[in-house]
C-alpha cells in the first residue's frame, strides 16, 4: 500500500479530479485499520460540501446477462454526452485475487480508456457490511471529484442487491429474453425493487424474443404495486452490440430525474437512505461486537445445535446468549470503530 | 389479569385441549413482565415435545379484500374435514381497545362457535418485535393443544408480512379483481413472497373480472423467479359467499404439504426459520439495549439532524453514537430479558 497522505492533499487532489489521488483515497476508506479509518473520516468530512451532485444508478443482473458489455455501451454513450462517469462494483461474494482485479478492469476496456470515465473494481474479500460501507463512501469521493453519473454494479444473485438499492437513486435490472430459465439466479423480491428492466442482447435472431419478453415483463410490472415515487417502472430492450435502445435508456433516466426532482422524491429518498445508513451501521457494529465476543462465540454452535434438534426454542437460546454477552461484556468489547 | 398457574397446570391443560388454559397461557407469553416471561419460558420448554405437528399458514391482504369472511369460509371448510384450526392475528399497528378485541372475535362469528376452531385476537399495542415473539410462541402453544392447522392473519400493508412469512409454512396472498387499484395498499415485495394468490369475491357479476385477474397474476407469477421449494405459486379464484374455490384451496395446500414433505423442504424451512428467529431476537435485544440507553437516546435527535442537514455522514454519526454507548455501557444495560 502506498504511504498515507495528509487529509488536505487527499481533499485537494480529489477536488482537482486527480484519479491517482482518488484511487488512493478509495483504498484508504477500504482499509480496516483504525488509523486509516480515522484518516478516512477526516477526508470524508472535508469533501462533504462537494457531494450529492450525481445520479447514482444501481445495475444488476445474473451472470450471463452481459452486464459488462452493457455497462461499457451505456457508459460510452454517457461520456459521449460529455458527462463524467464512475463505475463501482459491489460483489462481496468474490474473493478476487490481484489477477482477477486486473481482469475486472480490462473487462471494460473501451470505458477504462475514456478520459471521462473512472472504473474502480470491487474491494476484495470483505463482508457485505464492509463492502457496503466502502461503496457508500466511494460514491461520495467520486461525487467530490466531479463525477456526474455513478454506476454501482452488483451481481444479481444475493443480498447485495438490497444493499445497493439502499444507496442509489435508480435501480436498473438487466434481464435476458428467454423461457424463464434466466430467472434461476435472481433472488425473489429483486424484480419488485427495479425502477426499470432492460432486456439485453436484443439483436439478430434474438430481437423477437426480446420484444416478447418486454411485453411480458411490462404486464408483470403493471400488476405490481406502484412505487413510492409515482414512477412507473418501464421495460426496455437494448443491444450493446448494435447500440439499439441505449440512447433511450439514458432518456428514461433523465425523465426519472425530472419527475423525482419535481415531486421532491429524490431529496426525500436520499434523506431516508442516510438515516437508514445510520441505523444500519449501528446494527452491524452491535452485531459484530456481539458475535465477535469470545464468550458468545464459544456458545453459539452448541445453542444452534440445541435449537435445531428441538431441545430449546430459538427465543430461549437467544436469551442464554444475551445473558452471557451482557455479563461478560465490560472487559472485552472492541474499540476499533469507536474513534470517529 | 387472572392469577398465574404453575407450569405443570398450564402444560397439562394445554395438552388436554382446555381452551381457557390455552388462552391464559397465551396471555402469559404476551406479558412483558420479567416474572411472567420466566414462567412462560418454563411452559414453552414443557410443551416442546408436542410441537411442530401443524400446517402454519400466513394469510394476508389489504383491508377490503374480505379477509375475515374468507378466513371464516376457509376455516369452516377445514373444520368440516374434522381438523382442529387455530386463528391468530398479527397486527402491530392497531392499538385495539377492549371493545375492538370483542369486535375482532365477533368478526368470525360462525368460526368462533365451531368446537374445532380457536380464534385468538391480536395482542394490543405492542411493537412488531413484541407481537412477533408472542405469535411465534402462540403457534407452539396451539400445536401442543392439538391444533392441526394454524392461520396467522396479517393486514397486508407493512413490515408484518415479512415477519409472518418468516414463521409460516405457506404464505397466501388474497387479492381483489380490478384495474390495479387494489394494489395501492400492498407493499412491494409481498407478491414475490406469496406461495399462492387467491382472488376473493369471485361471485355474481364479479366472476369474469376475477377470472381475468387470475390469468394476469398467473402470467406475472410465472415471470418471477422460482421458489426455493420447487413449488410453483398458483392463482385461484374463490368466493366466501358461494363457497366456490374454497375446497380447491385446501386441496392445493395438501399438494404443497406432499411436495414439501417429499423433498424435505418443509423440514429445512422450519430449521432455517428457527435459526433466523434466534438471530432476529438477538438483533432486537441488542438494538433495544442501544436505543433505550439514556446517553444514546439523548444524542440521537441531534445526530439525525446533523446527518439530514449534511454536516456529517451517517457513518460518522453512527460512530459517535456507538462510542457513547460503549463508553457508558457498563452501568446502564437492561437485564429484564436475560433470565431465561
Amino acid at each position: 500500500m502506498p504511504p498515507r497522505l495528509s487529509p488536505d492533499i487527499y481533499i485537494q487532489g480529489i477536488r482537482q479530479g486527480d484519479r491517482i489521488i482518488l484511487s488512493r483515497a478509495i483504498t484508504l476508506i477500504e482499509s480496516s485499520l483504525p488509523k486509516d479509518q480515522a484518516l478516512a473520516s477526516e477526508v470524508i468530512q472535508g469533501i462533504l460540501p462537494y457531494i450529492g451532485n450525481s445520479l447514482r444508478i444501481g445495475i444488476t443482473g445474473v451472470p450471463g446477462v452481459g452486464k459488462s458489455t452493457f455497462i461499457e455501451a451505456f457508459g460510452n454513450h454517457i461520456t459521449s454526452l460529455g458527462k463524467k462517469l464512475a463505475v463501482l462494483t459491489i460483489d462481496p461474494s468474490s474473493q478476487r485475487s490481484y489477477g482477477s482485479i486486473l481482469g475486472d478492469k480490462t473487462r471494460m476496456e473501451t470505458l477504462v480508456n475514456q478520459p471521462l470515465a473512472y472504473v474502480r473494481p470491487s474491494p476484495s474479500g470483505s463482508s457485505l457490511g464492509g463492502v457496503a460501507r466502502s461503496t457508500r463512501q466511494s460514491i461520495l469521493l467520486c461525487e467530490a471529484a466531479g463525477y456526474e453519473v455513478i454506476f454501482i454494479e452488483t451481481v444479481g444473485v444475493g443480498q447485495s442487491e438490497t444493499t445497493v438499492h439502499g444507496m442509489v437513486d435508480f435501480f436498473l435490472l438487466l434481464m435476458l429474453a428467454g423461457a424463464g430459465d434466466e430467472l434461476q439466479g435472481i433472488k425473489r423480491g429483486i424484480m419488485e425493487m427495479a425502477d426499470a428492466i432492460a432486456i439485453t442482447k436484443a439483436d439478430g435472431s434474438n430481437i423477437m424474443a426480446a420484444r416478447q419478453a418486454r411485453a411480458s415483463y411490462q404486464n408483470a410490472l403493471h400488476l405490481m404495486p406502484p412505487t413510492e415515487s409515482g414512477w412507473i417502472p418501464p421495460v426496455h430492450t437494448c443491444s450493446a452490440l448494435t447500440g439499439d435502445g441505449i440512447k433511450e435508456l439514458w432518456q428514461m433516466l433523465e425523465e426519472y430525474v425530472n419527475l423525482s426532482n419535481q415531486n421532491r422524491f429524490l431529496h426525500k429518498k436520499r434523506q431516508d437512505q442516510n438515516l437508514n445508513w445510520l441505523h444500519e451501521t449501528i446494527r452491524q457494529e452491535l452485531e459484530t461486537a456481539f458475535y465477535q465476543n469470545p464468550s458468545t462465540k464459544q456458545q453459539i454452535p452448541h445453542i444452534e445445535q440445541s435449537i435445531s434438534s428441538g431441545e430449546i426454542t430459538a427465543l430461549s437460546g437467544a436469551q442464554k446468549l444475551l445473558q452471557t454477552y451482557f455479563t461478560h461484556y465490560s472487559t472485552s468489547h472492541r474499540s476499533s470503530d469507536g474513534d470517529s
